[in-house]
């Protein structure tokens, strides 16, 4: 009985292709299936993980091994009758590293195994010099590199003449460094490989990548060691990658590169430019169909898409490794509907297989994923889609550089109000500090643009204008990319996809929404929002901010003498200004979300928001309103506040001048009045901002009744509509129970209760949040993803005790987090009825919504359990 | 049967005295007491406040009573020997009214009724024309003004001639005003008194001070009638007013004024003025003894120190009227102690009589109730005590006059920030504006000044630099005085009397104490304050503030540097310079407070606190430490935050700059190290401010765990501690079962928590508290007392939880609800072992601590269920 070394013979009992995976390595494993299915594979074996593990911990081989792998090394014989260290018939090896996860580059790999100076010499008389020589020259060099640890590059010598003299040459330094002669048995060679692979599994980079991708670290890796086939044997010969559909929109069909007379590794080290892989066609036109009818059954047998790699060795083909393709989501999503079409997958494994990440990606415009680029440096992404410009250091330069026609990106330390005007004209924002909730974050995500940050390993240099990631140094106006889905960073231009919405999203949607229960809709303010986010499925507006509304250039003037008026009347003659506009801004969103609820929050934040600050400003304004800037100086130091996160805003506004409830509220029903005349259907429900007591609610809505009543007796029209009130301040929720009576509905405002719950400032926690994560003293961002344990609680009670008033209760979130997916699935479990986000995160939001629905039913129907 | 009018003889049946004053009236009530035990009082009978009622219902008098009325006049002359409108031996009368709670001056009295023309010129012939016209004169102006509504103010005559002159002009003018003759018969005079006093029940004046003193309108005044007395008859007579004990002090012993030959008319009139009570030695020495006995006997029967006035006709003493004494808190506790030696008043019961604002009172200084003083305006009493000094109209005019040694009162609209250094110069602070809460009384309250607010009838011209209020109009160095435990604004200069630990008040504390389950300690953070509090009662420290240690000008320094530092080193290299002070700061903390507990919280303020804003400022202390001015000014931009309240602040800073927590443990453990080789007992208990989760206090506590096993292990002198944290962060309290394993205590820190369950910023809620409490939003200020449907609802939460997990896990609180009495019964509700308030407060905790205990228990025993 082997114990560590398979067989392909051996009917290995393993639960699935998991378990097989962790035995054999992820390469393993594919050779071993695509063996099994009857694929024409080089004869192989495979030492298991264990002996590595074994090897790691103990220092020598496990008993038995070295007997097992001489027994493999005859199964090889017997198989490719060729002899291993014979010259007659030499048999070649390769050597590969493999585990469980993919760890691409990061372990070794040893070809050619099985040639020394008697071996080569024969060789070359049948072969011809360069071909065996060439061969050995290869397998000196990574065998230095791997098993010695000499790095070509660091060596110098003259690389004139043939094949022969090079190698030999060669040789000689490697001796030379090493100071004894190169191994010649091969089977020393052997083992001296399998212990260089074994090692590499703790090499600093593979450690290092580990880490990165959180894989464990008590995996160890597999050998495979299989018979060598030569790509680069003749003109009939060649190397080449394959995916079995499209991986930026999976179409089916081969697609990949191939390159003729050449091995795997030079598609790797990308030294020639590969050719497409239907140049196969023209060179080696026999084995095409055969290539694509293999291509095929691996991908329906392994039930996804796949990425393979193959030789043709004189017209023969050989398949040498197979994994799942990493595609673009995209292609994932249209994989995965043809699978369900063709019965291979259930809907519910459709929705769970697809992640929310894959959905950010696809709603998001991506790099070309058929251009090749390098990344020089990462960050933290923090507002998807990737973008391309011209670099700039200042919100200035993107302003001179934008208004020439260009497309930039502003690159920063950190970015701040200040920046705004840059930030609206670029394409993206890339800081050098900061986390997912930084100023830069949050406005990319406002603004839909694409947005990395804390991308620590620039350094910007203000004066010189230029900056240096990674080594790279980029002057500001040279070309740079970014990936805000991921964190890349590119040096030039990388061309853009735009997302779409395609038939298959719209029917992945569709599969969602049949399992979801849970409403979606979308936080919005505009009509051209609105309707993207209806285009997306989302089934009303949550939440349309109106003070967006108020910084319209033609607007923000009366807005802002209405601030400095002295009373009420005089604060009504400016908001009478301010009618007319809020009631067409209203018209346009009922229009958009026609036949679906639009919830619109009564003015929230604090007045001096809508002030200037800077003497210069405020100077401006003054002349432009006639008033003495001293005046509004005056003003605006009367209401700045300490903390007005915490002072005059909400419903306080409203209740300290209800005129401007008033004229909204006057606004909303105008426009309903006038829609509905014209036949739109409208569903305003009327939302009080930030309550604290139900005195507050019971003030408003008096205030929005009585209006109500006064404009459906003056225009002769009625319509329904709800006041409800965001739940968004901890008291809120302790005392929910006595809100229920006077409210129609609750939107939990999750960013405030945040703010609130954890005494975290959103402007501020951004000073310590990264070391908070860092230490481990949090897990998670808070404003990421809801705190369960302790907002969740408080939900929880608040949603529970409010339900006991009143059965069906409505109740929402139209917090940050209403996007997030595990916070949608809390939302769900404790009974939401809807989650509202932005128009962008509307499809993530189905899906989530989806994802927790299936969750909650406990197991998910597959097609095949052993997959 | 006799239904509306009550002679002494009658056997009323009434089951308290609150009874028998809501029938006969406090006044009525007391001349009827003070006759059952056998006083000297002028025959009398009384109208029942329901004839009252029926008659200002009805419009008449109800039937029998006018037959009653008469017969009450038989009763009287029958006690007498005086006829009703006889001139030879005329019965006078004075017709009183008196409602159950004392209206003083509100409603109507008439003395001398029974004189006509005729009655009065035979009586003088007996007595002399003076004595005889003089009353005459005076009946005819008291019944012209309450009866017919004609002020003698308003009239001129030659005030020329004798009395009998006088007195006939003056009738002869009213009866010219009037269109007819003054009435001659005296029942008639009599029914139109009578009816005059009902409706004076209704007056202006009466309703008006009703409606203040939240008095019902529907409870009418009783008519006292009764023989007169004359204390102006001749020299052995007068008239006087006598407290049963010093009013201001408690001390046993008749006080009060005297006035000889005269009524007791001149002596509320001040038209002369009084001599001391002792001057009836001099003048009438028989009748002192007397006076002092029935004194005596009347505080022992009614149970209640007495405010009695009397009248000495020719020798004989007679008693008008006798009311429980107002007093100052002082008497008040001085009286209750005595009675409970007397075993006429219960523990229990003088716990519950006294009330926190007495003891508010006694503990601050207030105005020497021996000086006469005349209040010119009211506003919110915000901070007790009373203050003294030149009026001062900005923070530099204050600078400038304590500077040369004067004592000032800041007045101003309102104050802010800016305002700090003029009012931590002035004895007390008045503003036209703001409630409880505003800024001036938060600071007045921090700093332990008296403060009224809302003064809202104040006119401040900045520009004279003069106020009025209302009406009086004082200049800018001018002298006022303020009280800010009643509101009331004075003209002058008032001389204070300082307050003092007496011996009642140690042993009334003592009884609380001996209630009390719960314990008191002081937020206290200088050995003079914790000396204070520990005299007051305290039983230890629960809160001393570490931050306000490094605002001294020698340190301050330092501590700019730090936070100007660039590395944690540099950082170390400045703590290090505040070591030694900060070591000595808590020596001196822990000797004050030897034997019992010390709890200090680690830095919690943000770092800009420490630094200077104005540029000025910002180069003064560039040039002090030698650094540049950019720099500073750069460090501040940086560190400035949009809500510092929920920025960087509290253990977040800890856990930033691990190195500020390890110097002030270090500090700590030095100090306790040091302390104990001298034999001093110290008990320190570190306290973590602002925890959100169980991985702040692990990080923190592991610090303080490693530094004081350090010391211990460096001095060999290893001191027991505790480690605590704040809860005063919403998420604190909905997880702090899963905070208790890693701490030794909660302290509640109910002022951020209220800032953060309301969403109030503490700084900024002024601008709308005062609205949302008119409006009704809110009943009470929260930061003033506990919200104890939210805020409380989410402590008792934690509390049960937490004890879920240990038993006896100890908690407190140390925000400023712990001197709120209200708050502090929640706390023992939820079973807290302790509350923490300021010095000054500790007696009010000790107070409110019993009380609640009381409550809880039930019943109050009490010596006389009659009463």
């Amino acid at each position: 009985m082997r114990r560590w070394v398979y067989f392909l013979e051996d009917n290995l009992e393993v639960k699935d292709k998991e378990e097989l995976k962790a035995i054999m390595g992820g390469k393993g494993a594919g050779l071993y299936l695509m063996a099994k299915m009857g694929l024409p594979v080089p004869p192989f074996f495979i030492i298991s993980t264990r002996a590595c593990l074994y090897f790691l911990k103990e220092g020598i081989y496990p008993d038995g091994l070295e007997e097992e792998v001489r027994e493999g090394i005859e199964y090889l014989e017997e198989r490719t009758k060729k002899t291993f260290g014979e010259s007659e018939n030499p048999l070649l090896l390769s050597v590969r590293s493999g585990s469980k996860f993919s760890m691409p580059g990061m372990m070794d790999t040893i070809l050619n195994l099985g040639l020394n100076d008697r071996i080569v010499s024969v060789l070359s008389q049948k072969t011809g010099e360069d071909f065996a020589y060439g061969l050995y020259q290869r397998f000196i060099e990574i065998f230095a590199r791997v098993v010695f640890g000499i790095k070509i590059e660091g060596l110098t010598w003259d690389k004139e003449g043939s094949s022969k003299e090079a190698a030999l040459k060669y040789k000689e330094i490697i001796q030379e460094k090493l100071g004894r002669e190169f191994p010649q048995d091969v089977f020393s060679l052997l083992f001296l490989a399998i212990t260089a692979v074994f090692n590499s599994w703790n090499n600093p980079r593979a450690k290092e990548y580990r880490r990165i991708y959180q894989i464990p670290d008590d995996l160890g890796t597999a050998v495979n060691i299989q018979a060598m086939v030569f790509g680069n044997r003749d003109e009939k010969s060649g190397t080449g990658v394959l995916f079995t559909r499209d991986p930026a929109t999976g179409e089916k069909g081969i697609y990949g590169d191939f390159l003729l007379k050449a091995q795997g590794e030079d598609l790797v080290a990308g030294i020639r430019n590969p050719e497409p892989i239907t140049a196969i066609k023209k060179y080696i036109p026999e084995v095409y169909p055969e290539l694509e009818k293999w291509a095929r059954i691996l991908e329906e047998e392994l039930g996804d898409m796949q990425d393979v790699e193959f030789t043709i060795e004189s017209s023969t083909l050989y398949f040498l490794q197979t994994r799942s393709a990493k595609r673009s989501p995209q292609a994932k999503l249209k994989v995965l509907m043809d699978k369900n079409k063709l019965g291979r997958r259930t809907k519910e494994e459709v929705i769970m297989e697809m992640t929310p990440e894959d959905l950010s990606v696809i709603l998001n415009p991506v790099f070309d994923p058929n251009f090749k680029y390098e990344t020089v440096g990462r960050g933290v992404p923090a507002s998807p889609g990737c973008a391309t410009g011209e670099l700039c250091l200042s919100s200035e330069e993107a302003l001179i550089r934008t208004k020439r026609g260009k497309k930039v990106i502003l690159v920063r330390e950190f970015t701040s109000a200040d920046d705004i005007a840059g930030m609206e004209k670029a394409e993206g924002f890339l800081t050098t500090t900061g986390g997912k909730t930084s100023h830069a974050a949050v406005v990319a995500r406002g603004m839909g643009k694409p947005c990395i940050v804390g991308a620590s390993e620039i350094k910007i240099q203000e004066t010189r204008k230029i900056v240096n990631i990674g080594g790279c140094v980029l002057k500001e106006g040279d070309f740079i990319s970014i990936n805000g889905s991921t964190g890349e960073i590119v040096a030039g231009k990388v061309p853009l996809v735009e997302p779409k919405v395609t038939p298959e999203l719209k029917e992945f949607l569709n599969f969602c929404s049949s399992y979801r229960r849970m409403g979606v809709r979308a936080n919005a303010d505009k009509p051209k929002e609105a309707l993207w986010a209806r285009e997306l499925g989302a089934e009303g507006i949550g939440l349309a901010r109106t003070e967006h509304m108020f910084f319209h250039p033609e607007r923000i003037k009366y807005f802002q003498m209405m601030i400095l008026a002295d009373s009420p009347e005089e604060r009504r003659r400016y908001l009478a200004e301010l009618l007319p506009f809020q009631k067409e801004d209203f018209k346009g969103l009922f229009k958009a979300m026609a036949g679906l609820p639009v919830t619109i929050r009564t003015l929230d934040p604090p007045l001096h928001e809508f002030l200037p600050t800077s003497s210069e400003e405020i100077e401006k304004l003054a002349d432009n309103i006639g008033v003495a800037p001293e005046t509004i100086a005056k003003r605006v130091r009367e209401l700045k506040e300490q903390n007005p996160m915490m002072g005059l805003r909400g419903c306080r506004l409203g209740i300290m001048y209800p005129e401007i409830t008033e004229m909204q509220v006057r606004a909303i029903f105008l426009a309903t009045s006038e829609l509905k005349k014209e036949g739109v259907e409208v569903f305003p429900e009327i939302m009080i901002p930030l309550t604290v007591t139900k005195e507050e609610i019971k003030n408003q809505r008096l205030l929005i009744d009585r209006v109500a009543s006064e404009i459906f007796a003056a225009s002769g029209i009625k319509v329904d509509y709800l006041v409800g009130t965001m739940i968004e301040v901890p008291r809120a929720c302790l005392t929910a129970s006595s809100l229920v009576p006077y409210t129609d509905f609750f939107s939990f405002g999750t960013n405030d209760l945040t703010q609130f719950v954890f005494g975290f400032s959103r402007d501020d926690y951004t000073r310590f949040i990264p070391t908070y994560l860092a230490k481990g003293i949090l897990r998670e961002d808070p404003f990421a993803s809801l705190d369960i344990e302790g907002i969740g609680r408080l939900i929880e009670m608040a949603v529970r005790e409010a339900r006991e008033i009143k059965k069906d209760f409505k109740i929402g979130i139209c917090g940050q987090h209403g996007g997030d997916p595990r916070s949608i699935e809390f939302c769900r479990k404790v009974g939401f009825d809807y989650v509202s986000c932005d128009a962008s995160l509307v499809p993530i939001a189905i899906l989530a919504a989806a994802q927790a629905e299936i969750k909650l039913s406990g197991e998910i129907k597959t097609t095949d359990l052993t997959r």
